[in-house]
């Protein structure tokens, strides 16, 4: 896979050889049970505190705010559905948005359809941006949590977390903020943001699949989503996944020390791919907020293009990319991000997400514009509509 | 840690090396999102589907009714509170037993104080079996699930998982249990057992922590408990933990070739070991059925005895044991199971449980046994009860 040009790291990310070389002792040596009393399984213990202190650091709290989880998805679970079970006597009112994702929407539904919850889905703006006087005027006396993502992992549009924080403040009500995407890509202060709870996947940033956390804020009071012993100060059940944990504590410190660098070098090579493509390409148009944006995100609509057809072609020259978030691809359902911004299903639908990596590199970029102008150049003169449409024009 | 000698195979295993080795590529180098559609994702996906297949035909089922998770717990808890809001409109009671998992009894206890569920918990005999008859008994016509373990974790006894699906089935009730312990350490028959709902955890079976999955019977119509994206057919969001799949497939490929030979070696050590120690100590009792047991589990009460320090003096000498499950150590309180099978909290406090693996040796049993041994009489000889009692004896 080594040829490949891989941009599709919103949707996971290599997990790092300093990450993997951390795990291995915890799989066949050090195996023991974190719980448990005897010396092996001090050993785990040491290993989750310290991937724990690894990760707290990072986000400038204490390790005993961190809740490790299975990963992003199961942290919103956890954060909604408690937060909706902890305050249900004063109130049964959730504030999220139209552009959140799925771990988020889904829950926030079914927490409607089996609950008793109401939910209000704010309206984003063309950009993606959340209007934070809209989101104070959908306040009600029974509101009990906003929870707004840091940033979108379509359109890598960064909301304005702050104002709202200070809004959930004002107001007294729990905020919980999807960063998934967000943490280690941009830097968050949780006080000044005044966030309760927030989400985080190891797989995103060159760590392992299968293990996330969820920061609690001490102090704020919500119950277990996975019920049994007493793990993660009996909040979260289930025997430590410790090898995750490890490799987790290292992809948050190297990512962090690497931060500044290497966004930098991806906020310059994404705005040059943009640049390019806008320039070099007729009738498309980038998606997401221009300059409040996730270093790593590209995501551009090709008008007269299936975005499908896009992919696969990139795919036959070895090129990875993505046309809406991964977890919903293979439905033929237009992105709901991309409506949500006004697009229209067919313009949605010829649009392209390529996320960049602590490894693409300027040739990288290039070889992926032209392959684009080719590509599409040779999908437009297959396709009906641009043939009406140039008819049209002259 | 070589020259330990690893008796909580119940608490967890060394993950084995070929199952570590299957895993690294899916790290650094086939790290592709299975829900992509790129060559690399595909060969993510590919590796997915093994995991499922090599799971499904230990249990003789069909692939698609494995669904993964991140562990025991969490398909415990996805079983019962799925169940409970699947069937609520045709009731609202569940009956299990006293002596399940807290990941089982914790999430019983969640729907009755939150969520209006009636829950009955079965006393079980002195060996720590379950009554049909008496399981029979407590259905009403509100009863929607029994949840009862395949195999205790503490005791090892092997419930009669066979007769009370018989009785689910007759009266149409879901059915689940809870196997983390049983799955290929016994042979497992889901369609003779008319078993429902299964759970088992990867670490277990010298599988990787954090990962573990629930059989649920083509049919059985139950929601999600982790929702988000469309993985594992739209029943548990998150990204795969590829993997963690792929080592959870070779682990369960493994342990299922090796279980007549090693499962038949683990009995014969494990009935020396209890013979042995019932004939060279005085005043202990084992716990747990004699038969029908899991082949790798010894439960001895040591009268005048207390269990932690029996503990630390054999992790001293490089022996590692446990005292209860685990996943509740560090509490003082003494285990359910022992409670419910009838011991004292005094005669549960002096219990040790040893659990045979796959490495275990004759010479590690025997080595176990004469440091026991030693350590008892230490320790009684240090207790006033212990002298008192000896006093009255005379
Ligand atoms: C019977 C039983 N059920 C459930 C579990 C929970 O499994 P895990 O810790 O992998 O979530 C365990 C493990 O301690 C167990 O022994
Ligand atoms: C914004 C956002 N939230 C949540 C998730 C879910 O994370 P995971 O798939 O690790 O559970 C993702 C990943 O796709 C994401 O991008």
């Amino acid at each position: 896979m080594d040829s490949m040009i891989y941009l599709d790291n919103a949707a996971t990310t290599k997990t790092a050889p300093e990450v993997v070389d951390a795990m291995i002792p915890y799989f066949g040596e050090l195996y023991g049970n974190p719980s448990s009393i005897y010396e092996i399984a001090g050993k785990s213990k040491e290993a989750v505190d310290k991937g724990r202190s690894q990760i707290a650091d990072v986000l400038g709290v204490s390790p005993e705010e961190i809740y490790f989880t299975a990963g992003g998805s199961e942290s919103d679970n956890w954060a909604i559905i408690a937060a909706f079970e902890s305050c249900k006597s004063r109130g049964n009112h959730i504030i999220t948005t139209k552009i959140e994702h799925h771990a988020v929407l889904h829950t926030c539904e079914y927490l409607e359809r089996e609950r008793g919850a109401k939910v209000t889905y704010l309206d984003v703006d063309e950009k993606g941006m959340v209007d934070p006087k809209e989101l104070e005027r959908a306040i009600t006396p029974e509101t009990i949590l906003i929870s707004v993502m840091y940033a979108n992992n379509e359109i890598g549009t960064i909301e304005p977390i702050q104002d709202i924080g200070k809004i959930a403040k004002e107001h007294e009500i729990l905020f919980h903020t999807d960063a998934v995407q967000a943490f280690c890509q941009v830097s968050i202060d949780v006080a000044a943001c005044n966030i309760d709870m927030l989400s985080s996947s190891g797989h995103k940033i060159n760590g392992p699949k299968g293990i996330g956390f969820l920061y609690i804020r001490r102090g704020v009071k919500i119950h277990s989503l996975i019920h049994g012993g007493a793990q993660e100060r009996k909040r979260r059940a289930g025997t430590e996944n410790v090898p995750a944990i490890v490799g987790y504590g290292v992809a948050a410190s190297r990512a962090w020390n690497s931060m500044e660098s290497r966004t930098k070098k991806e906020v310059q090579l994404r705005d040059y791919m943009i640049d390019r493509i806008l320039r070099e390409i007729p009738y498309c148009r980038l998606n997401g907020d221009r300059v409040r944006r996730l270093p790593n995100n590209v995501n551009i609509s090709f008008q007269f293009v299936e975005g499908e057809s896009l992919l696969i072609m990139l795919d036959m020259e070895g090129i990875a990319a993505s046309s809406g978030s991964a977890c919903t691809s293979g439905s033929l359902d237009p992105s709901h991000v991309l409506l949500a911004i006004g697009l229209t299903h067919e313009t949605a639908h010829g649009s392209l997400r390529m996320t960049l990596g602590e490894d693409t590199t300027k040739e990288d970029i290039d070889i992926t514009v032209e392959k684009i102008k080719a590509i599409v150049k040779r999908l437009r003169s297959m396709s009906p509509l641009y043939e009406d449409f140039m008819k049209k024009q002259h």
